[in-house]
């Protein structure tokens, strides 16, 4: 079974249900048979690469929110956070543009690396005093500390077109997904979990979908017999 | 969309049915959305590691075939190859246990180097004057000429623990999708295709897999309101 999460670096529910999400999956008994895959989704698209703000200053500028109601929204999101064991600061983080950081998690995902670079940007993003949007050779230590090569990383962030049509085409599948927010669970591409529903939400959604696997449909060559395969009896003799 | 593609590099029909199926995918229209993996079968689990013979002394032998009947059936199967535009040596190429291969084409996996690692093998077994099956040091050389770390490769082929589960993990997993031969195809968990099919049927299953892409469920917490998510006007309020 596959699960597809998609989520931006810069969203704090992304960060709390993919910790709910994975209490679920370490529970659930055919967790060595599902496999997890993070797609990318932007929240703030249209914002400048280098154009970033501290997040309260954000909030109140972007939603017409004061500063208080900005800061007892951090203030409830970081106690939700604690609730699944994360680090989170209340104060002091960044809000910016996240196309590089996913077009890294891209590259990431070539190399097998995808899960260890999430989960140091989420980290460098909700944990971390030093900003995650402080340039370039920030995201390449973040890459090299999750595995990939530096020098890799570097070369990838030096050249936008690199791994861009690989964001905009998961950002496409959401909107054909039905996905306006994130998280977004997606399970063998039939059952979806929008947002960051609690563990016995993902608990039920893995089992349901487990077994409602529905039986293949074979599509074969209607002109022709047999097909020209090999099994445990040898291989089939060409048709014809 | 994602097809798995079971098949053993031992399986001539996996080789050619390969090519098939990417002829297909190439002319595609939604092939940049077309995900492909790797899925592990044996043909020979029984054989020992090591236990290495000519194809046609297997053939006659296993089979019970005459030499002619197997050198004639190498023939017909290097036509075929040969009309897919692959190189196929019609005899002395060897027959042997392919566990470890597969062990490292899921080390492939992991480092995102899988297609170039199984068209590698593919090379070695079918096309190459060396031996696929020449000892560890010839896999290693494989693997490296794959893009992959010769010293981890090495290191893998050492362990015969080393992914070990996730090989007999895909080959449960091929039994109960009910494919008792490969190569076996499967489109989004929802259509199979059984054998080295012409292309047209490959061409079919894509269009047919694409086109009846189902809805998503959504599955909720019946219990709350709104979902925690962040979209583009903002995240949600922790509720209660």
């Amino acid at each position: 079974m596959r699960v597809e999460i998609w989520s931006d670096i810069a969203c704090p529910w992304c960060y709390v249900g993919k910790a709910r999400f994975e209490k679920a999956l370490a529970a659930f008994p055919h967790r060595e048979q599902v496999e997890v895959v993070h797609r990318s989704f932007e929240l703030d698209p249209g914002r400048a690469k280098g154009d970033t703000q501290p997040v309260l200053t954000m909030l109140s500028k972007k939603y017409g929110m004061s500063e208080a109601q900005a800061r007892a929204g951090e203030e409830n999101l970081g106690a939700q956070a604690a609730a699944e064991g994360l680090e989170y600061r209340t104060s002091g983080r960044d809000h910016g543009n996240t196309f590089d950081m996913h077009r890294l998690l891209h590259l990431a995902k070539e190399r097998g690396r995808q899960d260890e670079l999430i989960q140091a940007l989420y980290r460098a993003n909700f944990a971390e005093e030093r900003s995650a949007f402080d340039g370039d050779e920030r995201l390449v230590e973040l890459a090299a500390g999750a595995g990939l090569d530096a020098d890799e990383a570097r070369a990838v962030l030096a050249d936008p077109a690199a791994y861009a049509d690989e964001v905009r085409a998961d950002e496409r599948e959401a909107a054909e997904l039905g996905a306006n927010g994130v998280p977004f669970f997606v399970l063998d591409r039939a059952y979806g979990v929008s947002g960051a529903q609690p563990a016995d939400v993902f608990a039920q959604a893995l089992t349901q979908a487990w077994g409602e696997r529905s039986p293949l449909r074979l599509i074969e060559d209607s002109a022709a017999g047999g097909a020209e395969a090999c099994g445990p009896d040898g291989c089939a003799v060409p048709r014809g």
